[in-house]
């Protein structure tokens, strides 16, 4: 497995390991959902290629950019283990160098729901990916279905922008309780950690409810809003039945609805979603 | 040649010719200055692509998009004759589809100069550039110095999105009273045409009062625009000596200062510029 932090050295491995190649973008500090991504790749292409940068355009002026978890050490094995041949680990100016100035913007559904509360948020992230979309030119891109709106943004602009990358999304990897897992869960205190589920147990009850035939999209809102008012350590930012592709808040829930939430616990800002009828 | 209008027919034919590509992004009603594009592109590459696209995004709601000058047999026939492979000529709905929400911006170097008087021009010219990057996916792309700030622009954004692609600019091809080659100035009456070359006197005039030892910059674009001024049929937009990187505007012109204007002559809105010491 290589290790490497400049665009230069993944462009060299990249043209020396001919076939087809994989990316799996990530911040670090990982964790099953994202080896579950690793070894999807592994298994599609010939060779697959990480990155680990915790992007500072992505975060908010009041959010947890230097707080964000890091363990590098830990993070290398796990990707050996998983199956990585790549591993980019570059310093904020090799992404970033003096002088950056250019972003790309998805407009309409960044908007809504994380966009919302955190404005400048996906257009971090959609400059970022096309960035490693460039330096590592893969065949194809590995995301999280747990960051539910990203995948649709990313979605929105490999589409957009013509980058020929098929976007592939994976399965929500959870703790045995139902918790989505995320590298934010760190932040929990054991009294947090256990009122956490509660963010499953609301999408599990609007998803039952929508199985038993309630489409009504206001109600299956309700539904979720009423569960999470009962944790008392769960403060609700937002709780949406939405298009899944235009993430447009709907009246009535078809097959294919994105159920999503965000909800602070503590310091920890979780969120999760599900697909009805999927 | 072929000439193709889909996405899907452009990635095939870029496929099926191996070796190295070289792009021409053009806006069709062709001159000798993209003709001499073409014909560089064919020498340094194995296969040559060229877009005819007028792009809406990039024409203010005011200028001149319906307008803009359009002959696509005589450009077919000129393509064919200097060596292109592959000619794509898009409808609208194929670049920008229904839904089509994502933009590239380029911030600083965008503000001044042209982007100041057109201010959502080049985030169009950034964002079908960088589509026209994805479905050619050349080695190198080609690119005229009579757009000296579109040069600046895509610079920028191939260097801060990691393009693996190189930005070959080509010299201003002129008419032989100096008026630079333009698609638009089919727009000029006899009495405008004759006016015309002041654009090209004005830079003669400071460039060869910088080789004579005038490195104030102020005092560049006084000559400059004693020259227009002269000039009844022409309107001054802007006369300026700035630096070719960031397009700042200098004090002291060092080699390499980019000398640039934008005059209305009649209907017609020219520009033209020169690098001194070069």
């Amino acid at each position: 497995m290589h290790v490497v932090s400049s665009v230069a050295d993944v462009r060299r491995i990249r043209r020396e390991l001919a076939g087809s190649w994989g990316l799996v973008p990530t911040m670090g500090f990982l964790h099953a959902g994202h080896l579950a991504l690793v070894e999807r790749a592994a298994a599609e292409n010939d060779h697959v290629g990480v990155s680990i940068f915790v992007n500072p355009t992505q975060f908010g002026p009041a959010e947890d950019l230097t707080a964000y978890p890091r363990d590098i050490g830990r993070d290398l094995e796990l990707l050996r283990e998983a199956g990585a041949d790549l591993v980019w680990t570059p310093p904020v100016d090799e992404v970033y160098p003096p002088g950056y100035q250019t972003y790309v913007a998805v407009e309409e559904v960044t908007k809504p729901l994380e966009g919302a509360a955190r404005p400048t948020h996906f257009r971090g992230v959609a400059t970022v990916v096309a960035k490693l979309f460039n330096v590592f030119q893969p065949d194809r891109a590995y995301f999280g279905q747990k960051d539910a709106q990203q995948v649709v943004v990313i979605r929105q602009m490999a589409r957009d922008l013509d980058f020929p990358i098929e976007i592939v999304v994976c399965p929500i990897v959870r703790e045995p309780d139902g918790l989505a897992m995320s590298s934010r869960n760190i932040y929990l205190t054991p009294e947090q950690r256990a009122a956490a589920p509660a963010l499953y147990r609301a999408l599990c009850a609007a998803r039952d409810a929508w199985r038993s035939g309630e489409h009504d999209a206001g109600r299956l809102r309700q539904i979720m809003a009423g569960i999470l008012a009962a944790e008392t350590l769960a403060e609700v930012e937002y709780v949406s039945a939405a298009d899944p592709i235009t993430l447009v808040e709907l009246e009535d829930a078809a097959a294919g609805a994105l159920l999503s939430l965000a909800v602070r616990i503590g310091r920890a800002r979780l969120i999760d979603n599900v697909l009805v009828g999927w």
